[in-house]
């Protein structure tokens, strides 16, 4: 599509930023509809994050109006809305790679542009990384624009509080565009955004008016004046009262609501505010999706979206598997699970549909929690809900349970609570790339105390750990892969597994292949095809990272010398760390050869998994590689 | 003090909450003063909490005359100010033991009382824990209520935002005392904590009479421009509310600001709120250190504090070494550093004396950011800072950047940028217990790509660490402990270091023993002991847990068939793990016999650090005991 230069006459001559700002103003909006063309058009071939980035095309225009990204300093919450901003900074003949392996990332990233100033992914850290470089220019003495677009989904996580707490007290002149579409990727939860929501709708305005006069009729004596004076300007007062007195609370000024799908209306606020010394938060009302039919009307679906055709919106036909994805059958499990054990309750952080708890939510409405962005909150929250008995199911990506470490050391495993933790996306997470990817939660899971770390071969074996997981009285934590299953039977009443036992799925006698979760059918994959060239080769799926399946790994290197050890995880502290420890510890080592397969000790850029998989040798023809290294 | 029954004449007939709902009164005061002496007594002679615990005694008192907490839940934030909560629910008789090895812990804890209903230590918890209590009562249809205790600094971590902005939208019935003593540790920092100090004083009615006024006034007509607006708006808005508006924003009712010691007015408010079925926030005014001369006057001071003469308020003569702290070390040679390298900018979390990051703020003002109680923010925010060249220097206890985690990664490593995380209280803390040892540092930053992370032998090599730190073009971490070091002489101009190359301390013949940081000296004076038994035993200091010294390890491996690995850390994915992997990816551990010396997989409780490192073997004599076995 880029390649039609009948269908980017502007957008084509757009090199770097200071060209959005040569144009005409009547080529604006042109431009604009070239880079919806183009963005609809690669996404609908390659899958991404479509609505978003569709929602701030007018945004983008009129920040590249206002500001000189030459100088000025640009921050993007999350990045998946920068699309736009990547065809207009010298990228649009390599959008066709965006989110491949060695093409462009699907995010902002410092190493790809020096337009890109902060590398995103995970929401909510634009506010502190803007303040951080406000503070670096006014140490330099410099005077160049500081901005950062939060969506209001990213400002209900606690660190975009946190970042606008501290910008309003020290005061420096940055500008906070809140990009507010009432949704983070699924609908918006917390009191903010009610509060954010809260326009100048007239049974708002009558709220208000009450508010006003019961707080100036609190006040003794001058209350009584001063409620007259409300009375009196009543309809006046009101009109102050935006959502713009949180943000003043905060020391910012307020601006807003504007249309943020109008260029020069946007465009004329951005040259007045950077007059003003100070921290301002200009509020943009936004479309998630806008300009194209069927996101708009279903922006949840079309947020992060596969392969569709663009006529119609409908999904491109499909040539996987067919098979659900581990998280349907988490979900479904979950439900199964929850009817019979009525102290089941799920918890999300602002992804029902992506953790697949959305099923959770229509069957056990009031069993079920959309926190918002909040993982912190979400693991405290379960903790306090676990104290009462109660068998909280956190299911957060494993990359975003980063942020809620402490919580679970400190609020659920110190206190050895009956919390359970559902990590979908662990291991390689493919296009999302090094931010997404969940490849060090075995790392940062196993050294904690009471904590049972699983991963489950295949849909049938996660179904058997959830089972597992809410009838051990004790926090259990479980991760599985992003996409589809092998196809096993999961049982509409699972059983439980014996903790800390695995099972030798395939025998042999030249070595043996110890691992678990996604590596168990590779491995035993690799196994089949090696003995057809004379190698024997057992495979041991551990199940547990923790506690070890002690007694069986040492039966096992009782019987073999070669020893492989995978995972799909960080090699460091991970899995085979584990297993390493404990074979040393039982000083079984000698005359071994052990090998990690594992991740190195590297971030990993985007691509298919398959791809980063062959890439990392811990497909099916790295294992065999391996394994034939090991023996030979 | 607690054994003279004529100065706890009220107290010591406190076996269970209830007793103090049975009391007169008129006898309130009297226990107020009873808890008062007990806990000065108490802290005086073994330290502890002390300004936050006297702090809130009336508090404490009017929860517990108008809520039952046999039914009712309470739980109090990071918990230093619980001490008259744990004497008045039968444990009086054991308040000496407080913060000893088997004695009562200095926070609540679950498993220390049915009346703690839920463990803390690290800050902000509260709310969110509560809101799951209030969940969990209302599914099972009880009608009990919750109450969470929060201080102003508390609630300026994410993590209380996160949990009060759901707790408004779910709208169950619950508690918050925001107990207002404008610190947290130290003075707090934040527009929050601004907002929150407008007291409905005079001078701000009258302010707030002309405010409104003005406000009115200025209603902006078609044309105004807008940055005149934004001013005028701004202006007048700010002062036109009181602390309720940010709290009725998030959907709680408002009450406050009360006396937080007048008793009988909180009993009143809250047994006028217990009507009530939704979240109510009482704002309670307390100050922190109330009845004791010394702590009201130096309330950081007296936070926590060690064993005083409780007539004046001085320090009891200290026994100890008479050296400097890691902490000041660090704080000298950062401003030294400071001095030379103007790029260098120092964060604290809140903690400006705890970090020994005063003296920065005293010499260079503008490089110096206290965040508040916000660890999240203040790595982004410094990775900010980097992207403009700037090298932040993060002080922050080990324990609490466990709160960072994901912005260590996502933020800081994955970016490769020169911020440097200078992590104090590494290892075993001692009487603080399980919430606050710093025990998981090098099995949660080794994994992480990018990272180096070392831990210094002694504070001479602190200071040498610090300045191969800044010089390094990429992020660096390293941990020191609680405490003292040995004297060795700091440098006013220390020497960078080789990053990934450790020393030989110490040569020997029979074994190695590999270790770093706090466990260096205590190895070598095993190794000088053992060497009078005829054991004679090398001693490494590795330095680096990250990049470890590979070659020089394995010319050690080459040397030695008996290898210690020895570490203040957790066993699982720490520093000996990290060696273990690379000693076997190597090939070099057959007919070797390596131990693993190390925190084992369990959480510690409080006792002093000498205790506590002799109870898990190391200590000198767990070290020769440990070599003794491995020799054998």
């Amino acid at each position: 599509m880029i390649n039609d230069p009948k269908k980017t006459a502007i957008l084509s001559k757009i090199r770097r930023p200071g060209d959005v700002r040569a144009l005409e103003t009547d080529q604006i909006d042109v431009l604009a509809s070239e880079l919806r063309d183009v963005i609809i058009s690669q996404v609908s071939c390659h899958g991404g994050h479509l609505a978003p980035s569709l929602g701030v095309i007018e945004l983008t225009l009129a920040l590249f109006r206002s500001f000189d990204l030459e100088r000025d300093k640009l921050v993007w919450d999350v990045g998946h809305q920068a699309y736009a901003h990547k065809l207009l900074t010298g990228r649009a003949d390599r959008f066709s790679t965006l989110r491949q392996k060695d093409g462009l990332s699907g995010f902002p990233r410092l190493a790809e542009s020096e337009y890109d100033h902060f590398g995103v992914g995970h929401s909510s850290t634009s506010i502190s990384a803007a303040l951080g470089m406000a503070m670096a220019r006014d140490l330099k003495g410099e005077d160049h624009e500081v901005v950062a677009v939060i969506g209001d989904g990213s400002l209900t996580a606690g660190l975009a509080f946190e970042g606008l707490n501290q910008a309003g007290d020290l005061g420096r002149k940055m500008v906070v565009v809140l990009n507010d579409n009432e949704m983070s990727i699924s609908k918006n939860v917390g009191a903010l955004s009610q509060f954010l929501s809260r326009k100048m709708t007239t049974p708002f305005l009558q709220r208000l008016k009450a508010d006003v006069e019961g707080l100036l009729g609190t006040i003794p004596k001058i209350g009584d004046d001063l409620a007259g004076y409300a009375k009196r300007y009543g309809d006046s007062v009101k009109s102050f009262f935006t959502p713009g007195i949180l943000f003043e609370a905060f020391h910012f000024t307020y601006v807003g609501p504007i249309d943020g799908h109008d260029t020069a209306q946007m465009v004329k606020v951005f040259e007045e505010i950077k007059k003003l010394k100070k921290p301002v938060l200009v509020h943009v009302m936004t479309k998630k999706g806008k300009g194209y039919q069927p996101a708009e009307c279903d922006p949840s679906h079309y947020h992060g979206v596969g392969k569709f055709i663009p006529e119609t919106g409908l999904a491109r036909k499909f040539s996987g598997s067919g098979l659900p994805s581990y998280t349907s059958i988490f979900g479904s499990t979950l439900c199964a699970l929850a009817d019979k054990d009525e102290k089941i309750v799920a918890i999300t952080a602002a992804m029902p549909e992506g953790t697949g708890t959305e099923c959770f939510h229509q069957r056990f409405p009031e069993r079920f929690v959309d926190v918002g962005i909040c993982e912190q909150h979400a693991v405290t929250f379960a903790a306090g809900l676990a104290t009462q008995g109660y068998k909280p199911a956190v299911a957060i990506y494993s990359t975003f349970l980063q942020r809620a470490y402490d919580q679970i050391v400190h609020d659920v495993c110190l206190q050895n609570l009956n919390v359970n933790f559902f990590l979908d996306r662990g291991g390689l997470v493919g296009e999302d790339g090094a931010t997404h990817h969940g490849v060090f939660d075995m790392s940062f899971l196993r050294h904690i105390p009471n904590l049972v770390v699983m991963a489950p071969k295949d849909e049938a074996e996660l179904a058997q750990m959830m089972a597992t997981a809410f009838a051990h009285d004790g926090p259990c934590a479980m991760r599985y892969p992003r996409g589809t299953g092998v196809g096993a039977k999961v049982s509409e009443n699972p059983r439980r597994i014996a903790i800390g036992k695995g099972e030798l799925v395939h025998d042999g006698e030249d070595a043996v292949i110890v691992t678990l979760g996604s590596r168990v059918y590779p491995a035993m994959e690799a196994a089949m095809e090696l003995e057809k060239t004379g190698l024997s080769v057992a495979v041991f799926n551990s199940r547990f990272v923790k506690p070890l399946p002690a007694k069986q790994l040492l039966e096992l290197a009782g019987r073999f010398d070669r020893i492989l050890l995978l995972e799909e995880n960080a090699q460091a502290g991970g899995f085979g760390s584990a297993v390493l420890e404990m074979l040393n510890e039982e000083n079984v080592l000698s005359g071994k050869r052990v090998h990690q397969l594992a991740i190195p000790d590297e971030f990993i850029e985007h691509g298919t998994q398959k791809e980063l998989r062959a890439m990392l040798g811990i497909d099916k023809a790295g294992i065999k590689k391996a394994v034939k290294k090991l023996c030979k």
